[in-house]
């Protein structure tokens, strides 16, 4: 594939950022990769792993970059953009690849105006794994990324960002950026909270001296594999959609309490027309 | 291994019971297994795929056996004992594999007073699949099974049960039926509702036209995972199990709460603990 951007900085070499540089670089589509981060440790596994092809600490290095992918947790993306900003070029390509839209896009474009073209993506696609060691090339193949652009948007911007995307097998579509934080509030976030409630609850309880974690079978390994992601990540992403996240979980408290109430009143064909509804629309669910 | 069992007829020749069937004539401990069920087209498949020796749907068969197995849905236990007692012979064991065990060892008591030894089991094991097809031989192997001796329990029958779960694979323990019930209403029987929740309240939901399910990632996949299960197994478990399951789900939703009203206040540090704390425990389970 021709190359879309000539240089480019990930800032943040974990799971997301990590394999869309590997990924970005297999397909040719970029130049140079630099790895901006934090962690010495980290930096070291992305330089050792060939995800990029330098890395450093120093914010410096925005200096020499034409597309800047911001990939550290969504609350850090507003002040990160302001300290890049000093050193970037005038015309820099500013996109980020959070969970969360509105808020960011909107911190972003603050953080970035005047300055140069801002494009907000999100590529649904991850594990509860984290880090550099996590990365693989092949992450975002098949999966959805959706952009959401705003009415400040420079369209050959958001060209460019879908390409890339593109260029690493993700199927690209966009939403206005609330709709897709009402959307993600409810098939992601609010699963996430639930798989940390689910995890403290069981951890909390104890039955007659029993450690009960020990009895959990593969039902509740699955049902709380994303409670093993890490916190900063999801703390940050319920505060950047709080509104939408309390909506989401004040709908999913309503079905967990028709439930209840079910159970509660002894009502067996209730509770069984609710469960095969629900067992029907996940038996349709096709996870891509 | 040595035989342990002449006869055994398991009484749902589905996914537990099927592989039970299975797994114990590949061990050599029975003799003869006969598959009682409701299904032509299940019986079918488990006279095909060999996981019986037999199979009927007239519980006449019960005559022949020496062991009986219950692996129907829990609330249909006690009304098949009493169906199956009338073809019984006196002193045959009597054995379940339901996910609730006070409520159901008491029916099945009840239904074999005067008649026979019961032993309740419960082997944790299993998956959303369902059926004779998804019956395979390893599926004990290395997981727990809980038996739940009560004080009119036989100790030579719960001998007789405990050896057949260790010819096939698992790791057998005793519970007081009410201790198992609490501990299964919190790993298990609340992680299902609340499976079946998110699936509700995401497919009730709908942002701007959009099927929200066609945004699910693998998070949202294996939370919910288990909301594929069988709406009538499921039924009758929460039934069976109401009181510990109502206050597992009132612990449920106190850890909920936690989280939901630390967003509503915007409180990072108190959010990112609660969820690390959480991330922790999950990274500690070891599920066997």
């Amino acid at each position: 594939m021709s190359r879309l951007i000539d240089r480019m900085t990930v800032a943040g070499v974990g799971l997301i950022g990590g394999s869309l540089a590997l990924a970005a670089r297999a397909a040719g589509v970029v130049g140079e990769v630099t790895g901006l981060g934090r962690s010495e440790a980290n930096l070291e596994v992305a330089r050792s792993r060939g995800l990029v092809d330098r890395v450093t600490r120093d914010p410096a290095v925005a200096a020499d970059a034409d597309v800047i992918v911001l990939a550290v947790p969504v609350g850090s993306c507003a002040a990160l953009a302001t300290t890049l900003r000093a050193h970037a070029r005038p015309g820099t390509l500013l996109t980020d690849v959070g969970s969360v839209k509105a808020q960011v896009v909107a911190g972003l474009e603050r953080a970035w105006a005047g300055h140069g073209p801002v494009v907000g993506a999100h590529p649904i696609a991850g594990s509860e794994e984290a880090g550099a060691n996590a990365a693989r090339a092949d992450l975002f193949r098949g999966r959805r990324c959706v952009l959401t652009p705003t009415p400040a948007t420079d369209p050959a911007a958001l060209a460019c960002v879908r390409a890339l995307w593109e260029a690493v097998g993700a199927r690209v579509e966009e939403l206005a950026p609330d709709v897709h934080d009402a959307i993600l509030a409810r098939v992601s976030h609010v699963p996430h909270l639930v798989a940390y409630a689910l995890v403290a609850a069981a951890t909390g309880a104890r039955a007659a001296g029993h450690d009960l974690m020990a009895y959990a079978g593969s039902g509740f390994r699955d049902t709380t594999r994303i409670a093993g992601s890490p916190a900063e990540v999801w703390r940050d992403i319920a505060l950047a959609n709080a509104p939408a996240v309390l909506a989401a979980l004040g709908e999913f408290r309503a079905a967990l309490a028709r439930l209840e109430s079910l159970v509660a009143a002894g009502d067996g064909a209730g509770l069984e027309a609710e469960l095969a509804a629900a067992r029907t629309a996940r038996r349709h669910l096709r996870v891509v």
